[in-house]
């Protein structure tokens, strides 16, 4: 069995999803959001962010994590900021020998949805349909995660790319 | 007295320098780089960087850190690699409850060499001039670093901006 700590990184919010997969299914675990109070520096919010990965390591033991990776056709700024916050999931995962999996956006929509374009809403209804789930907090973040980690598990179930 | 740390991240090379400053006089304790290895994976080079960083910090007991400030002019996918090794610095601050001050290239270069507009060799000739050092690493990564902390004593010199 494998458990995927799903992570869509940002300073502001991120979004977490752990999911099991037994090697036919997968069940939910947890997910949520970590939200580095705004009020802190950057250098505090950016350890906050860390710490709080770092805690759900501990509490949940994934054995391997899964990241979005970053919209590069964002701006310089926006990148720097992102990857920042990122530089947190790839450091904590490291720091707990736990392998790290990049996947693009487009990657993960055409793995959940089968459209790599698709928009938000159309990634939140799948994964709310894949797992099951009645009651998800409506934010992006949560489902983008979520969304990463069953992209990860897809992978895994058809090894021929 | 302090003792500031500068540092010009980047996942290849990070320069680091170690300034005293006595209120009128300032004296380098150590300067040098970190080149985390290319063959290891992304998370690894950036928790080896973040753990060479935190060694200074426990090696040399700096009371505050300087980081230069990205370019923001570069393109996105550079800001983004970029910003994932400065928040290595970022974080070490913070969990060293050290603070960390920023200072955007041309401020740093307006400080060392009065010239905002300055090259890499001026601010090298200038570092080298300025802290009285004959054999200095050619390596601009720590000129760099080594300029920031400078640029940081001097704001504390002339508080008024």
């Amino acid at each position: 069995m494998i458990r995927v700590l799903g992570i869509d990184p940002g300073i502001n919010i991120t979004g977490y999803g752990v999911l099991d997969h037994d090697g036919s299914d997968q069940s939910v675990v947890t997910f949520g959001t970590i939200m580095p109070p705004r009020k802190k520096s950057n250098p505090a919010r950016l350890a906050h962010l860390y710490e709080e990965i770092v805690n759900l390591i501990r509490e949940f033991s994934p054995t391997e994590i899964a990241v979005e990776e970053a919209f590069f056709s964002k701006n310089a700024r926006t990148a720097f900021v992102l990857g920042q916050a990122r530089g947190m999931a790839l450091l904590a995962a490291a720091r707990h020998e736990l392998d790290c999996y990049e996947y693009a956006p487009k990657k993960v929509k055409l793995s959940v949805v089968g459209n790599g374009s698709a928009s938000k809403e159309q990634v939140q209804y799948m994964v709310k349909s894949i797992l099951s789930l009645k009651q998800l907090s409506e934010k992006f973040d949560v489902t983008d995660a979520l969304a990463v980690a069953l992209c990860h598990i897809n992978q895994l179930r058809s090894p021929v790319k």
